[in-house]
């Protein structure tokens, strides 16, 4: 699994905070606390609270605070091209970037790819389109097969492609689920090697109770369906152990009795160690 | 999901001892507290330390016990035909009983089907034949196959048949699991409607560690693959908070912010009232 820590997003106060404050230390520690416990990419988003004119220099400050700590590969997060681009540009100084995200319709589509080849970057693409998030099987993967078409167009590797069909509370829509888990069955066979297939797991259980229950539960089961990478929170150790046992159990990772042990050392960074 | 509760075994001390001493209370209370977490049907195991020669007698009598609190359907678990035929026999006087379990060899099929359809009973099919069990995906699927053309032929309806596909200990196997979640989907297309599937889910971690994280992760990705019973310790919270969990993202039960206490409240059985 590719597991890609969540909490570097000025949604959070702990970095809401720290954006403010221009304070390092504290951007370090998510950071830190994210690598220790599994993530192998970190998302970098500066969220909602800071002002839009601030930011592109808010990302850019994101992006190489953490780079001061970790060479890992950070995805962008931010549905604005310039500070996209911003972001892809500081990130790839020293490491990989992935844009997250564009959409599926096709202009955006063709100006993040061509991005992505630019700087070898990453992708994700989320199966919404000029009308919407598909809410059918067959609206996103068409919308997936056009993504992987583009990305050939514009020399971007399916290996870099991150299909995400896009995840709703399920509190508010609970057929979609059960859609999703199709879906990732489905965009497994749109091209061969298939591209990646990712989820913003947290996104299912905003507004929910049992919010880690439900969460854990619905990413055994899309594990189970192909899914290969994951917007997450990998502090969540119940979710850690459920993502661990249901590899191990589809035979990717060898079964010792101390497997979870054994994952968790060979997947974990010092961010110190690898800056 | 059709919850099978396994605690009526001879296997474990408390019914051993219940056993021994004939002591009825003790099996009221081992049948008590799987119909109060959630058990819709309860396994009834005479287990191998009961001499051969008295475990007809003790299937009886412990299915008579179990008649004593409640009316819910009994599993009938032993591989020997008079063990069965004396279980099913006494379950069947006051209530549904379900043979567990043929194999999927040609003799006793047809033998164990008659049977079924001779007290209305349900019938567990394993994927075993004559060459052992079945290791493939299709080896499973033609035993599945086979068990369904028998039931026609003998009159036992599809939806009283439960096909098993045989999960065998991770830590003997590890390539096994994933070839049952495929049998599973499988299975489901093998009739219209389709047979029940089964598992009996704690042999999956037998002599693991990590027992109940192993169960739970398998459980939930084998309810996304189409299971819909299994044979299991609903005294298991935390299995059960999954598969609860489970089924809802699959849109089997409701949502509300109290879904887990809904669907227990709606799906356990105060084993004296219902007596």
């Amino acid at each position: 699994m590719i597991v890609i820590g969540e909490r570097i997003n000025g949604n959070f106060d702990v970095v809401a905070e720290g954006i403010k404050a221009r304070d390092k230390k504290a951007i370090y520690l998510v950071a830190e606390k994210q690598l220790a416990t599994g993530s192998n990419i970190l998302d970098i988003n500066v969220g909602t609270r800071v002002a839009k004119a601030e930011r592109l220099e808010v990302m850019k400050w994101l992006v190489e605070t953490t780079r001061e700590v970790t060479n890992v590969p950070l995805a962008i997060d931010s549905p604005n091209y310039e500070v996209v681009r911003a972001g892809v540009e500081a990130a790839s100084k020293k490491g990989r970037a992935i844009i997250n995200s564009t959409t599926g319709a096709v202009e955006p589509l063709e100006k993040f790819m061509t991005l992505a080849h630019e700087f070898k970057a990453g992708i994700v693409c989320l199966a919404i389109d000029e009308k919407g998030v598909a809410g059918t099987v067959d609206g996103k993967v068409e919308i997936g097969m056009r993504a992987v078409a583009v990305a050939m167009e514009k020399g971007v590797a399916v290996e870099d492609i991150y299909l995400d069909p896009i995840i709703l509370p399920v509190n508010c829509n609970q057929t979609a689920p059960r859609i999703v888990l199709e879906a990732i069955q489905q965009f497994k066979m749109i091209s061969d090697p298939a591209p990646h297939i990712v989820i913003g797991l947290s996104n299912l259980s905003q507004g929910a109770s049992e919010r880690s229950l439900i969460n854990r539960s619905f990413f055994v089961m899309a594990i189970a369906m192909g899914l290969d990478s994951c917007i997450m929170d990998s502090q969540d150790t119940d979710l850690m152990h459920a993502m661990i046992a249901a590899e191990m159990l589809l035979d990717k990772s060898i079964y010792s009795d101390s497997f979870i042990k054994a994952y968790l050392q060979s997947h974990s960074t010092s961010a110190s160690a690898s800056a």
